[in-house]
């Protein structure tokens, strides 16, 4: 399984750096080639880069790490994504960061299967502050990362990469399960934020 | 401070049963005062019971513990509901449960506080199920109740409420962030009911 990495901001980084870390073999895909390849060289001489095209290419599973506002043209960079498992850890935010772009009839999760019809997406990550990717930034905490998906298989790669750094995937259902699990990383942004908890909260659901 | 709460469902039975044996001042609401009546008596001598208007009458803090189908025609029947502290503890979910009827750009709180333009609404509760409201039912877990609305002083009171029955009370902001604490409660309804879990989970939000 070969993950490519779209993008190198706060969450791209920290996945690749994480997902490198934690024995994945990982390509960081950027629009600027040269861009990913000195932030591949960075975490490790395993770490492949190219463009975007280029990356998914080389890759099983696809993360897409850009802004939600960045998502339509990162796509249509691509290529051909027939057969791979693409994962959406977007919050459709406004510009405000206190709102949802899309909600309650669709979500940013469909709205990118419906920009990305032969790619099978696979929600999840939304509700992990960056800071919070390292495992040390964890601090022993073991997490949970929500999967929501339509596709039992390619859910199953998405929680198994969850598990190899170090969360607790937890089945969120059908892929328009992310009309929910997008409130649920606004609410998060909402506490880390603007309600005074700061970026290393998370939500979890607790078994009583 | 007295508490109405109109509805005698699990969850009005429930929160009526649990404040009254937390040491609220309680009064039962419901259309048929004699229900409302039977119910009382069932909790104790220091507990009354009414009509609608009538138990809203006597109350500092109304709980509105009935379907979000049956709210519109509930507050109708309110009377008057100037000065009170109006809980809304719904989920505005569609007749099979797996979705909501309202949201994204609204919130079944927000609808409330239209038809209830001279109530302070808070939203609190909608993450907790019914088995979850029983002392006894939480296991020694201290639970998050989730506490939304525009008046501090309204949200202090619902916070106290919820902290005298044993719960811990988080601020979650203004009301307009119902429109992310009613997802969070449709995902807890889809984890409980839709997903294997059972109906004794809740959404927890962890410090790390």
């Amino acid at each position: 399984m070969k993950i490519a990495v779209i993008g190198t901001g706060n969450m791209g980084a920290g996945l690749a750096r994480l997902l490198a870390g934690t024995g994945s073999d990982v390509v960081i895909g950027h629009r600027d080639p040269a861009k990913a390849a000195s932030f591949a060289a960075e975490l490790g001489s395993n770490v492949e880069a190219g463009g975007i095209a280029a990356a998914v290419k080389l890759a099983d599973i696809v993360i897409l790490a850009v802004p939600y506002g960045a998502v339509a043209e990162t796509l249509k960079a691509a290529g051909n994504l027939k057969g791979k498992v693409l994962v959406d850890i977007t919050n459709p935010v406004t510009s405000d960061f206190r709102g949802l772009v899309v909600g309650h009839s669709t979500s940013a999760a469909e709205e990118i299967q419906v920009l990305a019809p032969e790619a099978t997406v696979v929600k999840a990550f939304n509700t992990i502050f960056s800071q919070l990717l390292p495992v040390e930034g964890r601090r022993g905490k073991v997490l949970q990362v929500f999967v929501a998906g339509d596709d039992e298989k390619a859910k199953d790669a998405v929680s198994r990469l969850a598990k190899s750094a170090g969360f607790e995937a937890v089945d969120a259902g059908p892929l328009t399960n992310a009309r929910f699990l997008e409130p649920i990383g606004e609410m998060n942004i909402h506490f880390g934020f603007f309600l005074g908890k700061g970026p290393t909260v998370a939500p979890d659901w607790v078994q009583v």
